[in-house]
């Protein structure tokens, strides 16, 4: 195969009792796992659980932090200056990295989660002030990034490893943002569409928008989701739609440098 | 001087708009501090504004964690089965870590609070289960124990570097143990009590119980409180104590392995 | 139908963007429900939604307080004191009993949830103390205790309305206590073996123990489970049991006094 | 005395081992306790002990709401949709009345705290969302209102019984609102400004301005604080001035209808 691409998925998103999505399907389709951190999911046994089923097919495993909501789960927007972003991402990637420790696992990127990723991908500042504590919690580290926000902005200004992502089920406006998941044509459930659309963005290097323009970005990723049944037959269509086309689902390279 | 000897304080136990205790006089005193990991108390912004302090003073910097029960503050007992255990200490020492590297501050040491602690102290697979986590999370990590408990002999068997710790405040069982807290002679409020004490078993080298036994052991460290204003004079008192009888208040040597 | 008994399960047990068990499912079934309360699960959103639902249903509505510890759904044992253990009681009937009015539906009971209702049904000081507090804070609630504990006891001495319940799906010692979870035998997972045994208890007025023993008791309500397929298959075997012998799945008669 | 008019604090907003503000000094001063409940600050214990303690000296008690965020101490906005809200507010209402039904007190009005109540000042929908949940959860409550804000649109538009407040310590703008606490002059902390500022706006009814404006409006009550010395010598200054002024501090009256 002569391209290949990584596939990552939200995991670990269960909390104490309670699950959420097919984690053990996912893991079967995926290259790059992220793990939700504590704050607005997962806890120390979620994390170390998923962590090993990762580890043990394979799949990078990144930490995925959030706002420290549980109850909203981290999907509500919170004012927080950046001094206590930068402290909470440095609190939730340090710990991503204690577990990654213990059960002999390997954390290779970040990547933000929920309300907190929104704001980082309209607010610039918000984006920097959340990398560069993530780096320097865990020197780097990949930051995952949805191509063409100010999420890219920051990663590439900051000088990170930026992971470029694009979204498999969701759809996008002319300037590269994701149409707001309240509009009807926000969400694509059709596999057929969902997928076809995958192979074209990579084979041109570009975002295509619901309007047909095509906005060239680097891609390195494809976020799919779990959390439904189908869910995962749209992420096990892609990857099958992307081997078809013999472009190889395969976890991003990054090198870490050595900590300390 | 000839002799030398740690002094360890719990600090950064506020959470949110709370705080307890004196850290700023407290930093003056001791030469160790065990941070609170979010747990029991101590958030993002806690940590990183006492690990910044401590640093500044040149204060050794430690884990400090414990059962999750902000509401009981960890002192609380909690059935938690050992794998859990591992994974929840990996957890805070991982976010400390975390937190300590974007301060720039370095980690040296892990301490573990309140009901946790007491359990270690009196059995030696959980002891065990804590520190097997914490070494996993940061290898080459000191372990501050109880002098004479099973926590020391849980360090000592998993081959840890092992900072053996007196109380200042507490009076001792025959058996090395803490008198029990509900006793009323359990704890030491008289500063020239409490300091002459700690220059004797320093210089005995041993702990003396209250029945006027001398338990032979290695100490590395004296733990005071700040959490009252009696409290921080009682920490002073013990320094002067130990100043006036050539024995120097030092922070504890530790040379944490390489990680990665 | 000459004879009737209720039939209830804990309901609500999910908290923000998580699930447990199929609640819908097993209001077709039951006919009292036990509402999580914020504490070991539950939030004011799940709250409203499941009182609403099964008020809907003329399924009696109860508050299932529990232990504050989410990641451990309550069922960790917590040293906490009898004042402390009121206090915690209060709070939680209270909370249900505000959702209760403001989705106009009625708070008719309370039954203890997990590692708090097993302490309460050894130790009549606690189930004392919990129920007390409920009382005061909800006067003529009924108290749904297990048939022959002390739970059992200590409703009666305090005088409440007690609501006498045995388990389906669990099997009986010979002092009346349950066969603990982490024996063989402590479940029972056959419907026909559990229907049959439940209809036998109601018969003779009796639970009947692994051994064979009879230990009279009044029986008021059955306890189902709905968090797996296979448990509301289970309850709805029950159900289907009872009508076919002529006993009559009905919610408890419950008279609130008047508050204030 | 020919006039009169509540004072009133917040109160109770410790959390677990941490306390906040000199409650007992307050007790003191004070004619209404506004009790945290549980979602910014507060917890069971805190709240019985703080509404005993207001009951024992006649002091009126009232539930104080904010959003769930301990760590941010319910002062950073979140954005929550109508129905949660009013789910949240009906939970912390109830929980309210459960502890003061246990302590043998009276919960008599409701105010919003912190972001929420922000929010409530300036957004209409807000506010009536709130007051309706915490009246269908505590039918006649007192709705204490911010003079002259949304908050005070929205009680009169329900028909609730409204408590008129004003602050002791903050300055106004020209529109009746807060002068933002991020500008020099919103705070006021000269003992005698502040209270013969109170006394002059409860001579004429009306809130004067920075400017100089004065807007005619209902006095019910002054808000004044407690978290520092400062704040509590301050508040027992105005108490001081309005008795000098022959304005009796007394609890607003306050008439609940009967609860079912």
């Amino acid at each position: 195969m002569t391209q290949s691409v990584d596939l990552n998925a939200d995991m670990g998103e269960g909390f104490g009792p309670w699950c959420m999505g097919d984690d053990a399907a996912l893991l079967d389709i995926v290259t790059s796992a992220n793990i939700a951190c504590g704050m607005h999911a997962g806890d120390w046994e979620t994390m170390a659980t998923t962590m090993r089923a990762a580890a043990r097919r394979g799949v990078g495993i990144g930490a995925h932090p959030g706002f420290p909501d549980l109850q909203g789960f981290g999907r509500r927007r919170m004012t927080m200056d950046s001094g206590s972003l930068r402290n909470l991402i440095a609190y939730q990637v340090g710990a991503a990295q204690g577990i990654a420790r213990f059960v002999g696992a390997e954390l290779r990127h970040v990547k933000l989660h929920g309300a907190l990723a929104n704001i980082a991908s309209e607010d610039k500042e918000v984006a920097w002030s959340c990398y560069e504590a993530a780096l320097a919690a865990m020197p780097g580290a990949g930051i995952m990034v949805l191509a063409g926000s100010a999420q890219q902005a920051a990663a590439e200004e900051i000088g990170a490893v930026a992971i470029h992502e694009v979204f498999a089920d969701r759809t996008y406006n002319d300037d590269a943002t994701l149409v707001d998941r309240k509009q009807p044509a926000a969400l694509i459930h059709d596999p057929d569409i969902a997928s076809s659309r995958m192979v074209e963005m990579l084979q041109q290097g570009a975002i295509i928008t619901e309007s047909g323009k095509v906005i060239p970005t680097r891609i390195d990723t494809i976020c799919v989701h779990g959390d439904t049944p189908a869910a995962v037959a749209l992420a096990a269509r892609i990857r099958d739609a992307l081997l078809t086309h013999a472009i190889e689902p395969r976890r991003f390279r990054c090198v870490l440098t050595t900590v300390e």
